[in-house]
């Protein structure tokens, strides 16, 4: 714990890596509301929590994966969209349309920071500002070296957080009623098509 | 409502018709937000307004028009809709995206109300249960002798909405700056596919 000069004035104990992890996580969340995601670096929120900026590598691997953290988005989230992406093209719309429908209509401590991270942005236009830095910058992860690849991951996302919101925040019946694997079935096709057929680039 | 297929006159010479359809709109608002939009009928709307039922269906053609209307999304928004999703279904794809885009993009007095109802169903559920009742109507209306055809319009019209949202609301910058005919060559092929291909049926 290098850098953990001044013990926390929180706690009588020397502070364990758990609540080191929460001092930055508080830094960082502080620090996007006054600064914004994209004017915010690990090396201020490093200066904020008083550790070395190695330190928030170690706890959270990207600015992308402690701006999520500071929305309770879960890193598994992240991890899941990431390794959908990845990997040979054939089965791709499928993986990725499993990738958003788990996460989105899975377990509460994944879908719920989603669903309350989209719903903010919808109503806020500063949450909105957030939320736009942040999927760029995690498109850009995806595919930094390719804008056509980025653009059709982007419109694929979209595409699934629409249907996304239609059957769980909405609930439109003939949607919310429908099977996960009906849904894959009809919308995977076209989400490969989205991200891997070129017959659509102009 | 079956048996009033036929054109209205929406703009009558009768002096007062101005009026008349005032007083409609805001007897329908009334009792649309008391009892909901599945319960409320024309005729109530019309004994509400002091009116004939007949009069109701001169000035709006439905009961989700009128329901439209009272959340002031224009009737040409709705026929740009159902224009798009009839006719033969070569380039269907290509006519519902870009009829989603033309509307969700296009001159305020459409799109505003839109993103306005699309807004109010993500934050308040009374209006969620509204939007879910109407959208099912509108498809029921688009395809009411074929369930599989409901559900696939259901999928193609969310999956659009995530899309104009991400561009509109959220603002994603990737997908924002790309232009009208980009997209459509990018997810027409996608659209038409949930929409026509059977492929993916189980």
């Amino acid at each position: 714990m290098a850098g953990t000069s001044e013990p926390s004035m929180r706690r009588g104990r020397r502070p364990g890596s758990g609540s080191t992890r929460q001092v930055i996580l508080d830094a960082a969340r502080a620090r996007f509301a006054s600064d914004g995601f994209t004017a915010t670096t690990i090396r201020r929120i490093a200066a904020d929590a008083r550790v070395d900026p190695s330190q928030v590598m170690q706890f959270f691997c990207s600015k992308d994966e402690l701006f999520a953290a500071t929305m309770a988005v879960p890193a598994s989230a992240l991890e899941r969209f990431d390794t959908a992406f990845e990997g040979p093209d054939e089965r791709l719309g499928e993986r990725v349309v499993r990738a958003f429908l788990s996460a989105w209509e899975g377990p509460a401590e994944e879908s719920e920071p989603l669903m309350a991270m989209l719903r903010g942005a919808i109503v806020n236009e500063q949450a909105a500002i957030e939320l736009r830095a942040f999927i760029q910058s995690r498109l850009l992860h995806g595919a930094a070296d390719d804008g056509d690849a980025m653009f059709r991951a982007g419109l694929a996302s979209s595409m699934l957080v629409g249907l996304a919101t239609s059957r769980q925040i909405i609930g439109v019946p003939v949607l919310a009623a429908a099977d996960t694997e009906r849904i894959v079935a009809a919308v995977a096709p076209a989400i490969q098509s989205v991200l891997v057929d070129s017959a659509g680039t102009p």
